[in-house]
């Protein structure tokens, strides 16, 4: 059960944006489990992929194709991730662009493939490519919904997010959906997500728009701090609803964007973390006081990757002794801990290192009850700071991947 | 349930060490918390201890002690640690030490403290001292088997090691004990852990083999990834067995002891991991063809710390995708996937970064379903190696750190 309000709201249409779903049955039966997502020409498209070292065949495929231009089209599938499954796995990813492009009429490289699901295994290329068509078929704007239930896979909910907002009077639509819940560290990129919006926006700015976007989203998000084979994030602008395109940092409606972006990024990047494999608390962890961001970032990282926090949250035990242990093994050079606060919710449980002396158990209790937990640290040492958004570790989160692929 | 052969061996009294222990009520009733180590005069010491920012205050304390010469005593308590209690926690390990060397005829600074328990509390300071002189009134050579049970926390078992080894015509025995389930990736320095011989070694030498030993032992081994702010391991050696004092690395005899001392160490940090909290598996990480030992040690740490294997492991799922997975995000750079193998015991499953062509899942199924796991990595591209010992995470983790305290 996910955390809090996961519900969907209102996915409104994005102008030049199609989708269409089909089951090719990759693992399960009766799964529309093959998502097609069509652009209008002259769409720009920016995407950001996982650092894994194995990261998957159509991920370096992906990578490769947004070089040499805008892409039409992108597949995606879930139950196989298309990854360590070597030459026989890029070929099969090069395959499904090559059939798509071929059926649609557009160029290979026009083509992003996306994959999720188990890896190690290779793709069950002919009932995959047999899909596409059938998924052509189907391609409508008003199918967000589809897409979100089409790329779920431990997922318990769909995830998406949606807005509306108006530049120079023109009303514009920023749309996105995300999936994961577990195997969840992104690293410079997500699990898989694809946003969407028909204003008319420069590729350049595109990009930069979605860098800067993920840093403050996907990028501060764990479940378990495994960082997948697999993690991308599309931003695609159609600028289908019209106005002039905006090119530069310095034009108004660049802040305006940036604005309603990083809502609906964080938005879908949480949604993540409260869909998280076995969650029953969401926590934020928000570092402040720090020399530096990094510092912020690691200690809040430190905190909310450790199992033993993590099972006191499950717990509701306000043990808060194994916080300021991930605090102090999280690497941060000459940490003078008597400057340290910490605070659960409103109540300080730490001041200057030690126990706060108005602190009691029961204050503390009160707090781990709740479903959305905060861990506020004040570093006292500079005026930096960072937030990490994570759950807790539950008997859920071993018997989902006890149980993963049986 | 501890995983493989646990036992205690017969455990060889030390020359020189005596041991007394009593009941001191600090959390639990009816049990010896409070253990006394008494060593001859001329005893050589040293230790090394937890790198956490947060450490508890008889680590302070025994630092600065161990500055100040040779020990005479060790305390130790259970069921408190001594951690995150600011000046009242330093000045109740400073108490401690006071009252022994008052009963004791000894200087404060001859006696070192150590704490482990729960983190965040004030240590019930009356009751501690009140059993100083029962545990200085049980003092006796024979009982190494009462300190190794009298320091365990969620340990369920007692763990200890014991050699006797002949220099030079004179025998000398090795005994050492450990304790450690939980809140385990002891970094320079493990939990608890006290080994004492007869051998007479210069104060200079039983640091370096302390240091040198515990980089290939407690420093190479982890149960969740959280490093305590308790961790000790002290090395003593009484020379009470008579024999010429080693006071060089040249001395053949250096390296006899070395050998030993590596042996008896291993012993005591594997012995944490295989009674690691919930643990039903003992799984060994061996990383060859490195470029250098960090990188080794890196990737060793990033599979041993993945919650997606270890769970995989638990439920005895070859499902190697998830050690591609931990492989890749370790940050090594420059990582050539299609050079690198990994072996599941004597299982192939990966081959040149994808599955190797004879793998069948029956045969990963097999070694899987063992109790004593090999994964093997081969990232061909030099020669350096290093090894990592860890265990899965099953239910019993999640439960044990949810239901400690309660």
């Amino acid at each position: 059960m996910a955390v809090g309000d996961v519900s969907m709201p209102q996915m409104h249409v994005v102008k030049g944006v199609k989708i269409g779903s089909a089951e090719a049955y990759v693992r399960y039966q009766n799964r529309r489990d093959l998502v097609i997502f069509e652009f209008a020409e002259g769409s720009n498209v920016a995407g950001v992929f996982t650092q894994n070292a194995f990261c998957a065949a159509p991920v370096h495929i992906s990578k490769a194709h947004l070089l040499a231009g805008n892409p039409r089209y992108l597949v995606i599938n879930t139950g196989n991730a298309n990854a360590g499954t070597g030459k026989i796995g890029m070929a099969n990813a090069e395959a499904t662009c090559a059939k798509l492009a071929e059926l649609a009429g557009v160029q290979n490289t026009e083509v992003l493939p996306f994959s999720t699901g188990v890896i190690g295994e290779q793709l069950p290329i002919e009932r995959l490519v047999q899909g596409l068509q059938p998924a052509l078929d189907s391609l409508q704007e008003d199918a967000w919904l589809d897409a979100a239930t089409g790329i779920m896979t431990t997922d318990t909910t769909p995830k998406g997010a949606s807005e509306q907002f108006e530049l120079d009077g023109v009303l514009y639509t920023m749309t996105g959906i995300s999936k994961g819940a577990g195997m969840i560290r992104p690293n410079m990129a997500t699990m898989l997500s694809y946003v969407a919006t028909d204003a008319p926006i420069s590729r350049e700015l595109v990009q930069q728009l979605l860098k800067t976007t993920v840093n403050l989203s996907f990028n501060r998000i764990t479940v378990d701090g495994d960082t997948s084979t697999n993690d991308s994030c599309i931003l695609i602008a159609t600028g289908q609803a019209g106005g002039v395109e905006i090119t530069s940092e310095t034009d108004s409606r660049y802040a305006a964007v940036l604005d309603v972006l990083t809502r609906v990024m964080k938005r879908l990047a949480q949604l993540i973390v409260r869909d998280g494999e076995g969650a029953t608390k969401f926590i934020t962890v928000a570092v402040e006081g720090g020399a530096d961001t990094q510092e912020c970032c690691d200690i809040a990282y430190s905190i909310a990757h450790s199992p033993l926090v993590k099972t006191a949250i499950f717990a509701s035990d306000p043990n808060w002794g194994r916080i300021l242990a991930a605090i102090g093994y999280a690497g941060v050079p000459n940490l003078d801990v008597e400057k340290i606060q910490v605070w659960l919710g409103d109540v300080q449980i730490c001041k200057d290192g030690g126990a706060a002396a108005d602190y009691t158990e029961a204050a503390g209790a009160a707090e781990m009850e709740k479903s959305e937990i905060t861990i506020r640290v004040d570093l006292g040492r500079g005026s930096a700071q960072d937030t990490v958004y994570t759950c807790d570790l539950s008997y859920d989160y071993v018997k989902i991947n006890a149980d993963y692929r049986s």
